[in-house]
């Protein structure tokens, strides 16, 4: 019944990156009607050519669709193609649904969600985790905020790309939650990377290393995940240097107005930022391991020759 | 024929703390003969209840012993325990073999092997990781550095309490091993405790949050298995508050002597010595929640009253 009603819905899907690209795939996999829309329409192209139905900006996208996905970047970007002027907003009927996947402030998704109650609109805001991979593979972890039942309606198209979807509570809870996640991830970060310098420099053999701590208190996903691509020299993005430094700010700036002191996240964005001001902002996350040696003079790992 | 080697083996055993006891407990219930003894000797009561037989100190355990095992907190105590004037090597035949299992500082491990080696003795650093249950069920990850072929003898002995045995290098290395390890874990405990305060201050359900980031790039061994513990108020040691400092303090000593800095590290150990000035020495790493509740006075979490 679920699957009989999800496919009567009409989708919209505005942004297509690393993310939003692989969840409209999925949509559209699973036989749905997906109207898309994206500053670059060339990244629409394969998508297009799999069945989805071009729109020329976001009110367009919202006009012909019964819910609405939103996947970009920044802020700044949210409120553009949600609250602009020819923003979804103005283009959704009474009764529609908005979902914004994007990892955004707390505040804005309050905002979004009042903003559209007032058109008997219901948004929810619906960060994920999981990487282009989990995806692709439908396990992305979703955190949604908002009105639960918007969530129960959409609950059976999420889960085309989504394994664990858990309902937060009101309006910027799935944000809140999204922070959590990328504080969880953040001082872990520099725990792999600190750890794998050390071992490098006291003279041990990387790969047996990994073999005695992966499985034990010192397990993670990002050490089983991160540190082998670190050793081989992958800097490739998996999640991109530059939107987790927008995240930990967003997070920095939400803990500084709870009044609360983190001193591990200040520390992480902090190296981050000399991640991104050596010229990695486009690269994976894990090139934090390339600061870190660059703090210390190790001359190991770099980057591959030529980028 | 590693089970009929492994049970002429006498085995001596030296410290039974909290990791200790459980280790020797295995090796009771394999049936092998084991000697002990202990600054305090009704820690071993249990164990002599079991067929092991008691010593004075670690120079008589040596001298009816094949292989020795030591398990002891801190460097001083290793090493008065192994070189001091009744310690373990003042006893111990050539031939036999010793494994401290502490965790120690490198260099330290290289000067018992020299000292063991000059006695015709081979000496391995074997420090472990997975805590108390880890111990219990055998399922320890031992990090082995020192002489290849004694691990060799002595594995069929390490397999009854570890499943993961990794010879590392020369002396020093198993060590070095756990130093990584340990890095690991500092700056992930950080990570954790302050994610916990984010989404208690921001207004979240824990249990829903924890749902939501447990099994995605955030997770963890510590989010795991520690967080939980944050959220009912226990932070009874499953791994000590100052054995976990002394640790970070080697680590950082040796990162030092490397000319490696390690930002994360150090400001783990900086917010543990303050979990410990505030009392909590003799609990588990967890209560590192504690202080940086106090830190910002969230009034969240708590140790238990009357404690």
């Amino acid at each position: 019944m679920a699957e009989a009603g999800d496919r009567t819905r009409r989708i919209g899907f505005i942004g297509l990156g690393v993310m939003g690209a692989p969840i409209c795939g999925r949509l559209l996999d699973a036989g749905l009607p997906v109207t898309v829309s994206t500053r670059t329409r060339a990244r629409a192209e394969p998508l297009l050519a799999r069945g989805a139905v071009w729109a020329d900006d976001p009110q367009e996208v919202a006009r012909g669709s019964d819910v609405v996905f939103t996947m970009v970047g920044f802020p700044v970007e949210v409120r553009a193609v949600i609250l602009g002027e020819r923003g979804v907003l103005s283009g959704l009927d009474a009764g529609r649904i908005l979902v914004d996947l994007s990892t955004s402030e707390p505040a804005l998704a309050e905002e979004i969600a009042a903003r559209a109650a007032e058109r008997g609109v219901r948004a929810l805001d619906a960060p994920v985790s999981g990487g282009d991979v989990g995806a692709r593979e439908g396990r992305l972890s979703i955190m949604v905020g908002g009105d639960a039942s918007a969530l129960e309606e959409v609950r059976p198209i999420l889960e085309h790309f989504g394994s664990t979807i858990v309902h937060q509570g009101p309006p910027g809870s799935g944000q809140h939650t999204k922070m959590v996640n990328q504080i969880l991830i953040a001082s872990n970060m520099v725990g792999v990377c600190e750890a794998l310098l050390y071992g490098y420099r006291a003279g041990l053999d990387p790969e047996r290393v990994l073999r005695s701590v992966s499985s034990g208190a010192a397990a993670s996903w990002s050490l089983s995940n991160l540190a082998p691509r670190i050793l081989r020299g992958d800097f490739e993005p998996g999640f991109l240097v530059e939107h987790f430094v927008k995240d930990m700010a967003i997070a920095l700036s939400e803990a500084d107005r709870l009044g609360l002191a983190l001193p591990g996240l200040a520390l992480a964005r902090e190296l981050y930022r000399a991640v991104a001001a050596q010229g990695h902002a486009r690269r994976g996350t894990q090139a934090l391991a390339l600061a870190l040696a660059e703090l210390s003079r190790t001359g190991w790992p770099r980057a591959p020759a030529g980028e």
